[in-house]
């Protein structure tokens, strides 16, 4: 039987699942690959802290590129994340020939196109499953199953930790930073919570989706990125009284005008399946040309179902690499064209607005005048029942398709115009 | 560019659907598999009609045997269904060397150790991506995704005429047979609809994910199948008022006592993903070893989402046969081990009965001796609201685990005890 030899570099969580799925797994990946998978080296420079896996000491090496270049080595798994040594080991990997595979969104949403590059100029196969939706096999679906299909729609709930905040904040009523807080203790959210919460990991991630879908390599300072930080509990029961959920969404579409690719807190409806994810579970929505609409559901990150999700893309090319073959196909583009990009700011989507409207005639006006002249046309107004500073009362307003910079610049006016006692906020509608 | 031709053998729904893809999308195939993949021959028996998609007269034929032998041909697509001439032109396939693929659930199930021992002992592919689910990518998934996981348990909504008629049942709360007519009217059913209601097809997609899943080739007649024919409205109501949705689930699990393969309506909470699932849509929701959760939803038929996978399945021989190969992994196995299947009668599940008890002294407390005498704890009773025969009130008992045998003789021994109306019914509950 074929003997694939395998390196893990970077032993944290992902990495001690991956060596354990191996590991315990071992005979049924014989069984169904008809290959050897085996772990031939874990690098990382920390080799003495229990991972809680049993792995032969003598595998065990603090230099990850002694190991990459190990001729028992033929897929190098990179688990170290970030840019810098994560860049280096790939890029060395690639340049031995070495088959890779990575769960690194972050590397590849800002250095796709350098990797793809020079792992199509070397042609070595590079697979990163695991870098969207941790257990979910979203990439692999896009990549093969959906192949023959053009990519109409995607919507995504990508990050655990806002959807375990936002599912918290609807089912019990609490604010926002009493979640957070919880969510730090119990160990769902960093000490610094930015990359989840302001929405910069799952933009990673919808960057990966709109290079698959689209072949498109966008920065990611064209996109618009909104997170969940300060959700104003307020807005999840109003969101909730009007038939909606709040999830923070990945959103990548082809439409008319061109590519829409945005993160933003979404008011999702009850009845999309969307709606139905909670908790650290992630899920995406994909809608295309034949296939329509499917979903794919679980855990978006996690020891286990990120590293499941890394050995599909071992076994994957240790059967490429068995037949001799090099499998590298649907990857993000070498040079990026996103110059059909919409805008953010020329976006349309249906808005829900909260305002705290000072109770003095004519404030109702004023500010649906206001509105008006931008362009952004009311579907519904309704006044709730709320605890907002003495004199103002809350109104919820659901726009028709609008402009974003048209909502923006409404907002901003009404607010100087005096008619509100706080900072309006408005979030996009997804159209069921 | 390396030319791959395909066959469509059976032009109908599902067989346009593909010779549409195959030439609409055609460009995005080439740009995706680097592979010039292109209708090579169509055959029917009828190649007259109409089927809403433009192709050139020159490839149709109405002899399939003719079309496999065609040098112009790699993959042999068989989309005419049913075993007997659909198996001869999958084995005449296999024997002329070319490649196939088949969304024919029935003849898979009931003829899979032939057709994958022929296919194996002949070195040639057999794909089988769309004889369950659809568009949905489910058998890629167990074959690929989460090849490295042990599969736990699969739960699965995967018929869409079935679904279609609860999800009306419930919403609307009309009695089977209306449901049933109108599905039949708008044609979600067929006019002898006992493939779909009475669990059958279901039961077909069951053994191919036991197959994939545990490797057993289990015979259709060894497992329990019970569908939705004559399902009671009061069973509808009294489920949504506890808190779940009825749905015609398959159920395939390994647990410590062996492997367990069914299909029957069954009480999903409302908590479930599953639960979710309305209309015409279906779902599965695989447990893992390593993977946890994930769940795969989308449209369980039709002429695109169908022909959606089969041409995933298409690309992906294309790309083994441009390489030289064969990637025949994880197939149905060449000789059944259904060694492990748990007896129907020995299956052990917490059950919703409802029995209409007779309003005298004594009646309860009968009933609820005959099921304890049966091993069949009671966990929950509640009277409820119900429009049965005069003198009968609607009991509804939530049962513990309990013997699938044990429930039945109990349930009959409650008849035959003249306790109750009208013969009781019960369905399985699914755990969260």
């Amino acid at each position: 039987m074929k003997k694939i030899g395998v390196a893990i570099v970077g032993f944290g969580t992902v990495g001690a699942g991956v060596a354990e799925i191996l590991t315990k797994n071992h005979d049924l990946l014989v069984a169904r690959t008809g290959l050897d998978i085996s772990l031939a080296k874990i690098a990382d420079l920390d080799i003495t802290t229990d991972r809680g896996v049993k792995v032969d000491p003598a595998i065990l090496c603090t230099d990850a590129f002694a190991a990459i270049s190990d001729p028992s080595v033929d897929i190098v798994v990179e688990l170290i994340g970030g840019i810098g040594i994560a860049r280096k080991v790939i890029l060395a990997a690639i340049d031995a020939g070495k088959a890779v595979v990575t769960a690194n969104k972050k590397l590849l949403a800002e250095c796709g196109a350098e990797i793809f590059g020079r792992a199509a100029d070397k042609g070595v196969d590079i697979y990163f499953g695991a870098s969207v939706g941790g257990g979910i096999p979203i990439i692999r679906v896009l990549r093969e199953g959906l192949v023959g299909n053009a990519v109409r729609r995607i919507n995504g709930i990508l990050n655990g930790t806002c959807n375990y905040i936002l599912t918290r904040m609807e089912e019990e009523g609490l604010p926002f930073d009493d979640v957070l807080a919880d969510a730090q203790r119990l160990g769902y959210a960093e000490a610094n919570p930015s990359l989840d919460i302001d929405g910069f990991d799952t933009a990673h991630k919808a960057l990966i989706l709109a290079a698959l879908s689209y072949g498109v390599q966008i920065p990611l300072d064209s996109i618009l990125v909104e997170g969940i930080r300060g959700l104003d509990g307020r807005d999840v029961r109003y969101a909730g009284e009007l038939g909606f959920k709040i999830k923070l969404l990945a959103t990548i579409a082809r439409e008319d005008d061109g590519i829409k690719v945005f993160v933003a807190p979404t008011l999702v409806p009850k009845t999309n399946m969307l709606a139905s994810v909670s908790g650290v579970f992630n899920a995406a929505l994909v809608s295309c040309d034949m296939a329509d609409d499917t979903l794919y559901y679980g855990r978006g990150a996690g020891r286990f179902p990120t590293a499941s999700t890394v050995v599909g893309d071992i076994a994957d090319i240790a059967m490429n690499l068995a037949a001799g073959e090099v499998r590298h196909r649907n990857v993000i583009p070498k040079t990026g064209e996103a110059s059909a990009l919409v805008p953010a700011s020329e976006m349309r989507n249906a808005f829900y607005a909260r305002l705290s409207v000072i109770d003095k005639p004519g404030s109702l006006g004023k500010f649906a005048t206001i509105l008006g002249n931008h362009g952004v046309s009311i579907a519904a107004a309704m006044q709730k029942q709320g605890d907002d500073k003495p004199g103002a009362v809350p109104v919820v307003v659901i726009t028709g398709k609008a402009r974003e910079a048209g909502v923006k610049e409404a907002l901003a006016e009404i607010l100087a115009a005096g008619v509100v006692a706080e900072p309006p906020v408005a979030y996009r509608i997804l159209k069921d």
